[in-house]
């Protein structure tokens, strides 16, 4: 303990208040280093040891946090002002999937304005995905396969990648062999085999609710029906909801992103991913895991997958390193379980073949070693990206509107006041030269009228000025 | 008219004769230059009029032709001396297509395979497609998209690509405007859209027969019935047997390869083309197109697509650049007509987007002017590689066979002796290191049991041995 007289004492409060003001007012951001004790002590003209204990008590309040040889830094997980969102509770029947109007007309034309501030469509940031590096090892692997980089590279696709594929799968708790998984052209493809793998047309998927359109318009270009099931803005599907669901309706699949649920970033657990299993199996129904946002984890590990608890193989594990990697190379996976020989033939007979020399770019950057300290750095910048918006969207918006605590991934799901219709919101902000999603788009039964999931891949100042922006029309329209 | 006695009129005869037999025994191939008139006269010691006179009654009985200012050279449409197959008749009702595990065990193991003699799938050549050229034009988009060129590229895809697809349909009597076409990856997908766009699960499709069995597969996996209507060997599929078949059945789409069918090598004559458009339009069904093979014509115009007679958009063009330039980058193209908005969001929901680098890559190639010097090129070499094989057939096989007579493309059906089970060729002949593809696997219905498929386009000295060694293989089986 330090020792100092009341004049002193009063100075480290002093310090302690304006970080906190700073922070409070987005001076400094989730991420940022404050400034070093030396620095503040002379520029304060106080003790080393009183800034210290301001910094102390920063810590104290949860704002800021200490890296060893490096210094003080706001924390990410800023302690929030504002609930999340209630666990979900979507009607309790299957639906006949619609969603294709309202996707076309939103969703869609946004991705084709490049003027706009970009808070919707869920894409990685082009500024930091190594396009660079990738197409290096593209040009590579171009001049050192020659002709054979020509042709046609049949399911299951390049043998180098699935077994990097394989390698990086003990990570997430499995041990997956090289053979057991099927290269796609991205985890649309992915999802899209296996749906078609299980299901018939007219047949009931059960899935979580919100979930991000593509799967939905998938479900409805399938003919599927979707049953949504409640789910928990933290921890994901409801078991007991599910279980309720499964004894009530003839459920033929269950889709469910376990890691980072887009828009909710949910995390299940991952003893809860085994009860999921085991429920599932119980009732013989296969689970379609999409798991394309499972690297890009806040924490310091990699959170499993709920196929590391498959043991009969009806776990269907789907990705792609369009969140991480490049989204452009159209190379994605699956591992289809005991569906193998159907989702490689539904494959072999929807496309044929996979795009050769994006396959063998990305194999040869996964082996020469650069994808890990890339996902570090990544992981960093997103959380931080993320813990930003979140700080915003709390000085900015309302004070009833409820946000999200994603574990992962970089979105983030917002519950506005229920007086503000999230479309008309999305028609404002759009006049305004701001892209948003409005909730609508993310059930198939209009759960979400006053929710938009925003993107904050792409968090910049820009990007703060347009969530003021926001935060002002939503307060008008509230 | 050269005069000359009886002692020169023996010797340009013996000169014709000579030439005759060397190249019936494939000593002169098709397309080879024979010695010139100067070097013929030194040679046999003879008159410059009198080695023209043999030349004259080369040119005569068909097997030669001058090129001005190049000389005399074999010609790659020598008479043959096998007759064609017939018109084929198959069963007239709907069947449920059941090929996969055929194929399963045929094709698809048969590509993993280096070291066979490939006379089996439909690749192009390897050595003949400009792979590095385009992996330059990728490198270089690579280079000057930055950011932009990793990032997600939406329905309809690549405007440049879309452009020069445009630009080129001017050739086969269209006139498409780019916001006509979707890029896909590949003319698989292509059709796989189409068919999902105007068929549902149970329905018919009308289909030449025989047909590749990538298509059969394709429709086995959406559930559909293939419904075969008899098919000339060299003008396609019957409009009298499809008008009888679309009078007697619930007809959902008409599939056929109108430019070159696979494996027939037929080409619906463009006057017949506009008649079966006619024709579909008077029953209101939607013709799907694929124009795979349609710039790889041996004559010297591209022939129209029937996509060119359509008036109320029923026709639905499938195509692709895996037979002329690359089939590793997996980019083709389809132009839905009144279907557009379909096919489009069915493309966006069964796999999102297109290879951006890709498509980019081979609009940077058209447009720098080399498709058209290197398709002219390459049709030559798989015309010549056509008539060496099917000099090769004539020789070593059976005189009872049967063989198609392509007008483009780089396949030969071939129509074995009726003792001759395929299936047995095709394993005694793998055992012998040769790929063939048996008929089986061109039918829904068990049609081409004693039928094979030939590829020419790496038609070689190898090949040339392999189709002996098939040759003795089948006296024996017959």
């Amino acid at each position: 303990m330090v020792c100092m007289g009341s004049a002193e004492a009063y100075k480290y409060e002093q310090i302690a208040d304006d970080i906190d003001h700073l922070i409070e007012v987005g001076a400094f951001k989730p991420g940022d280093q404050i400034p070093s004790v030396r620095e503040m002590s002379r520029q304060r003209d106080v003790s080393i040891s009183t800034v210290l204990q301001a910094y102390y008590l920063l810590e104290a309040r949860g704002l800021i946090l200490a890296r060893p040889r490096s210094g003080f830094y706001v924390r990410t997980d800023l302690p929030s002002s504002l609930p999340e969102p209630e666990i979900s509770s979507p009607t309790p029947d299957p639906t006949q999937v619609s969603v294709r109007e309202l996707v076309s007309m939103v969703a869609r034309t946004d991705t084709l304005e490049p003027d706009l501030v970009q808070l919707g469509v869920a894409h990685p940031n082009p500024s930091i995905v190594p396009t660079q590096d990738l197409n290096r090892c593209l040009a590579s692997v171009a001049r050192t396969m020659g002709d054979a980089g020509g042709m046609y590279d049949y399911p299951p696709g390049c043998e180098e990648l699935r077994m990097q594929i394989a390698r990086r799968s003990l990570a997430s708790g499995c041990s997956l062999s090289p053979n057991e998984i099927v290269i796609t052209s991205g985890c649309s493809e992915s999802l899209n085999l296996c749906l078609r793998a299980v299901c018939e047309p007219g047949d009931v998927v059960a899935i979580e609710s919100p979930l991000y359109f593509d799967a939905l318009q998938m479900m409805e270009a399938l003919g599927l029906q979707a049953l949504e099931i409640p789910t928990h803005p933290r921890d994901g599907i409801s078991l007991d909801a599910l279980r309720f669901a499964l004894d009530h309706n003839e459920v033929s699949a269950c889709l469910v992103i376990s890691n980072f649920n887009n828009p909710l970033g949910s995390r299940i657990p991952d003893n809860k991913k085994r009860k999921l299993v085991r429920l599932l199996t119980e009732y013989q129904i296969p689970l379609i895991e999409n798991d394309i946002f499972g690297e890009l984890y806040f924490g310091d590990t990699r959170p499993a997958v709920a196929k590391a608890y498959d043991r009969e193989g009806l776990v269907m594990l789907c990705s792609s390193f369009s969140k991480t990697l490049c989204p452009a190379y159209r190379v994605g996976w699956v591992v289809p379980g005991r569906y193998y020989e159907t989702v490689e033939w539904l494959k072999y007979t929807s496309s044929l073949a996979a795009p050769t020399l994006s396959e063998h770019a990305i194999a040869e950057f996964m082996a020469g070693g650069a994808y890990d300290p890339y996902l570090r750095r990544v992981r960093r910048i997103y959380e931080r990206h993320v813990a930003g918006m979140s700080h915003a969207v709390r000085r900015f918006f309302p004070e009833e509107t409820k946000l999200t605590r994603p574990s992962g991934g970089f979105v983030l799901w917002v519950e506005l006041p229920e007086s503000v219709d999230s479309l008309e919101l999305y028609k404002r902000s759009l006049e305004a030269g701001i892209a948003i999603t409005p909730g609508y788009l993310f059930s198939a039964t209009n759960q979400y009228p006053n929710f938009i999931r925003l993107n904050a891949a792409n968090w910049s100042d820009e990007a703060e000025r347009a969530v003021e922006r926001l935060g002002q029309m939503i307060t008008r329209l509230a």
